[in-house]
């Protein structure tokens, strides 16, 4: 399998660099988004590295968006709510921030306003923790 | 093929309702959106209807995604822009606007400090017609 030696996004994948995980397969991985712009942010990523949307083969991609469905409907299901973004960058005009693809599945709050760059600011670990347990139980 | 008689991606399929196309397969359609939130901006969507990420299936869920991709490169190679999202928009606080299942390809212009509810303002129709033949020339 394709890796990135100085990619963090590899290095959670073999387990070198924590990750609060809510799903995996032979393919794909879940885990949160330490850095969430809304309670329950999560990342999706194939294991194998690529760089972005342009680099990433159609087959590695179905399996990502499969896995961020499943993500998305688990977290529906934890936090019920107001609606949900997948959204998936590239390029430093949008803000992409680790050069391995990835997908964000992001949990909106009614007049949230968020930006599409959301800028990244350290969550509250523990409570991430906590949450990625209970989104567990859905997948 | 699954259809709803009230929506408007279903008519744009059928040929009723206009539109722009990008490129078409028997699974997918990619037009230009007509309010786009930058130039070049574009929606990808399956044939059979689905309301949101919940209801696609895996299989139509890649297909879209696989053509996502394709108009993605096609829209770095005609505007070369300074990056790309993807968004896909479910509930009333993501701003979802047509409850049939799409994929924004959305070109990002450096500093360009779009919302993730970007809002609707239609677009220059010629313009966008202009763009849609440079586009087509990648796919």
């Amino acid at each position: 399998m394709n890796r990135d030696p100085d990619c963090i996004f590899c290095k959670i994948v073999a387990g070198e660099v924590p990750s609060f995980k809510l799903f995996e397969d032979d393919a794909t991985l879940a885990f949160m988004d330490i850095n969430p712009a809304n309670e329950g942010h999560a990342l999706v990523i194939p294991k194998e590295h690529a760089t972005d949307l342009y680099a990433v083969s159609d087959a590695v991609l179905a399996r990502t968006a499969a896995t961020a469905k499943k993500v998305a409907g688990a977290l529906a299901r934890t936090l019920a709510p107001d609606g949900l973004n997948l959204v998936q960058c590239n390029g430093p005009a949008a803000a992409q921030s680790v050069m391995h693809f990835h997908v964000h599945v992001l949990p909106r709050v009614k007049d949230d306003r968020l930006a599409m760059n959301w800028g990244l600011k350290l969550g509250d670990i523990d409570a991430i923790g906590r949450l990625a347990e209970r989104i567990r139980v859905w997948i």
